[in-house]
């Protein structure tokens, strides 16, 4: 029989690894920090990469691929970002039976080896925006890792885009902000909140950082994606250049912009309980399994040909045009397991709808219905089920979300001293909001002290930050201060 | 205005560059050895995905994600293995700044990586078959490189399989080499050799290999895909057992197959023209082009509408129930750009269908239609287009098949003494189909002499080699014989 699952409210990060593990997700591998991603999470990961996909190339991006080797001289072009990214680099020294002449790093992100093909390509302004993306594998070594939320080796989408001005530059960024708040909360039915990031906090070698951040279910905070403005950064360091309509050569304007298999983790501590995983339909491979219930194997003929029956009468109702995902119907004949067996693997690895079907339902002409999230059985006539199927599947993708905000704003709270919300964080953990007078010093003394991180600064409809004129919650200042969201994070 | 073609006759390997690069699917990176695929090569590699991702889980196989990174003592643990690779790698000495206490070699493939895991993972004959694929990028440090053909990293699927017997990993081994094969002809539109490897010529690691072997224009082989019946070769050496129904630990017997970007230069290779690309309709995104005719500006409106009409026409008419894949039409409204650039431009990119339309065009109620492949102007009236560009699409698909087909078969002989196979060799290239006496020493003498290697050995209907009583070509050693094909090879 499985495992034990340790339940969330006795220790938080071991219920998570727990989940991950038996709902056979992830795995360790043998090499130090690197995951081994199981078919139960990449099928995840898999629907994750067809909707990202769907709105990257509405936007016009297109995907492409570049080297994952950068030579080490192309890091140290841009100063900021080589001072953030050489202490994480995996570098290759030796190939192909001898010691390179120039040292290769394993790409920790793109914009450097992209940059010195975008120098080549953009001539024109007619080849602008250029609008790229990338589905690869990055390296950023790490000290302490854990399953999918932060591993050496991890896989993602990376945007790469060229623009005539800084204002294009920075629309486009808040446009792809925007598309992955959507997709969070659409897709992951993970409600994020869309800021700002500090000049501490932001991507090195960007002029600034938008980002999303999810609260998972112990309080603690998620940041699931960022969009960056690279302004001409690169593209000083890299001469990117293009010559403009008025016959001036001048440097492009960027953007880089992404998300990962993080996603995964921030979507697990999102909505699973202490049964398993809890998935929402937008990611499942499998929405409903069938299991037809077998007391004497005379009776198996005719409950599997109801099962299958109800199978197809189910994917034939539910197609495509009232969901916007194909969707899966199993019917489990296994014969070596039980029931109830099945029933507590298919609650931990998180299939959306479970349906019993026996030889008394039969009679009745009725199925018994259970939804993951809810998990409580109800007798539903056979001819209404093929149409409640749809509708529940829609219910439920719009109901994690609801639960997951509810949990977020019951856990948000708006404090203006410091003591006050250092004591709160202490008890209740939660995100807070509170006046910030943009001082880097009391900003690293914050963390030092509490562990707390400026997550992001709140951003009004026009997407700059929230002003405000209380004085600042640590440092007193009292005028030019904004709202910024603090709390400990992953 | 566009660089010129090397026409294939001048110098096909120049011809096959210059495509590549001027229909924008490759680039050549700073980083020796490695390539850019820019996106009108990444989309190509994206059909090529999903149409592989259709088929493999079909077959029941699951996607799963491993590191990149082995630990150089797994690639010693099989003796053949790191002796054929170990040349190869590249190997990452230094992470996190500072050296590594075991050095990490960059997966040249994944059987060690993998074993590692299903040694875990497999536990009794109920956990078998598994079946598990993967999509990465892998690194071959190579000296001589071509684009999309071999490069020191590119991108592939690598499918590893574990079975309870022998028998049942060799016929799994040759149901992913029928299914690649399958693939090659109607995809890609690639006719192939299944075949099997010589010893000399089998992977590092197999019991043995099979292959599907495809012909150029110029005559020359290309392997497009292999399938290793490994036996538990991996299995013993990283203890990777099961429970059988005896109640006996055994070791597993397994499989690994893989295709990779390598079928973007095959396919190339095989199709295109001294215009450019000649893209068989299932791998495109764009398959017909409009190209409005505009003479005078005041007639664009009317013109543009006709088009617009057209497109929504075509769209609606070609479902994915007459084709097998989703149709993409565009209209090019750029009026920065002649007709006649359009024209040379769609034809360098592979379009499959191009269509004019102009003002005399509409008095007529017709359109000008031209296939890539024909590149033959026809008048056709607007109401039957619709209906004519799903069959024109479907016969595309096949005539190239056909065509690439017809011309191996011409470029196919079968010789039965060396002297005769040499000189033919060297005048005309092509396949040779000769008796073979299985001797190493003689194949490696026939390498060395006129650089032909021993593509694979022809198959009977059970996939077992052909056997000939005519004498060995080459050593006339009188018993015992096969038929081998001989080719210059890429």
């Amino acid at each position: 029989m499985a495992e034990k699952i340790t339940p969330r409210t006795e220790d938080f990060p071991q219920w998570y690894q727990d989940v991950v593990l038996q709902a056979k997700l992830a795995d360790y591998s043998p090499v130090k920090g690197c995951m081994v991603i199981r078919p139960n999470g990449y099928s995840i990961w898999e629907r994750i990469q067809q909707e990202m996909n769907h709105r990257i190339k509405d936007a016009g991006v297109r995907n492409a691929y570049f080297p994952m080797f950068i030579p080490e001289s192309f890091l140290k072009k841009e100063a900021e970002h080589v001072e953030g990214f050489a202490p994480e680099v995996a570098v290759v020294t030796y190939a192909g039976g001898k010691d390179l002449e120039e040292r290769l790093v394993v790409r920790p992100t793109s914009e450097t080896i992209i940059n010195s093909m975008f120098a080549k390509w953009v001539q024109s302004y007619r080849d602008l925006p250029l609008l790229i993306n990338q589905w690869a594998n990055v390296v950023r070594w790490e000290m302490r890792t854990r399953l999918f939320l932060r591993t050496t080796e991890f896989l993602w989408q990376e945007g790469h885009t060229c623009h005539a001005t800084l204002d294009d530059a920075e629309q486009f960024t808040l446009q792809m902000l925007k598309m992955y708040r959507e997709f969070a909360e659409n897709i992951l039915a993970m409600p994020v909140i869309a800021g700002r990031k500090s000049d501490a906090e932001k991507f090195a070698g960007a002029l600034r950082t938008y980002t999303i951040e999810s609260m998972m279910q112990d309080g603690k905070a998620l940041q699931a994606g960022t969009s960056h403005n690279l302004s001409d950064n690169f593209a000083k360091a890299f001469e990117t250049k293009f010559l403009d309509k008025d016959g001036k050569q001048k440097h492009v304007f960027q953007t880089s912009w992404g998300v990962s298999t993080r996603l995964i983790g921030g979507m697990i501590m999102t909505h699973s309980d202490d049964k398993g995983l809890v998935l929402p339909p937008a990611l499942a491979d499998t929405h409903i399994v069938i299991v037809p219930i077998v007391p004497k194997a005379n009776m198996a003929p005719a409950v599997y040909e109801a099962a299958d029956k109800l199978a197809a009468e189910i994917k034939a109702a539910v197609s495509v045009k009232s969901l916007p995902y194909r969707i899966g119907v199993s019917v489990d004949k296994d014969e070596q397991k039980q029931a109830g067996w099945k029933f507590h693997e298919y609650e931990l690895i998180g299939i959306p709808i479970r349906i019993e079907l026996g030889p008394r339902d039969l009679e009745k002409q009725q199925a018994v219905f259970t939804r993951r999230d809810k998990g409580v059985k109800e007798f539903i006539p056979l001819a209404d089920l093929p149409n409640k199927i749809g509708n529940e599947l829609a219910s439920m993708q719009k109901e994690l979300l609801e639960k997951a905000r509810a949990h977020r704003d019951a856990n948000t709270y708006e404090v203006e001293d410091y003591d006050t919300f250092k004591k709160m964080l202490e008890e209740k953990g939660g995100f807070y909001k509170v006046p910030w007078g943009l001082d880097r010093e009391a900003e690293e003394a914050i963390k030092a002290d509490c562990k707390a991180t400026l997550r992001c600064m709140v951003l009004d409809e026009n997407f700059e930050p929230v002003k405000t004129n209380k004085p600042c919650f640590k440092t007193g200042k009292k005028e030019g201060n904004v709202i910024a969201i603090f709390a400990r994070a992953y």
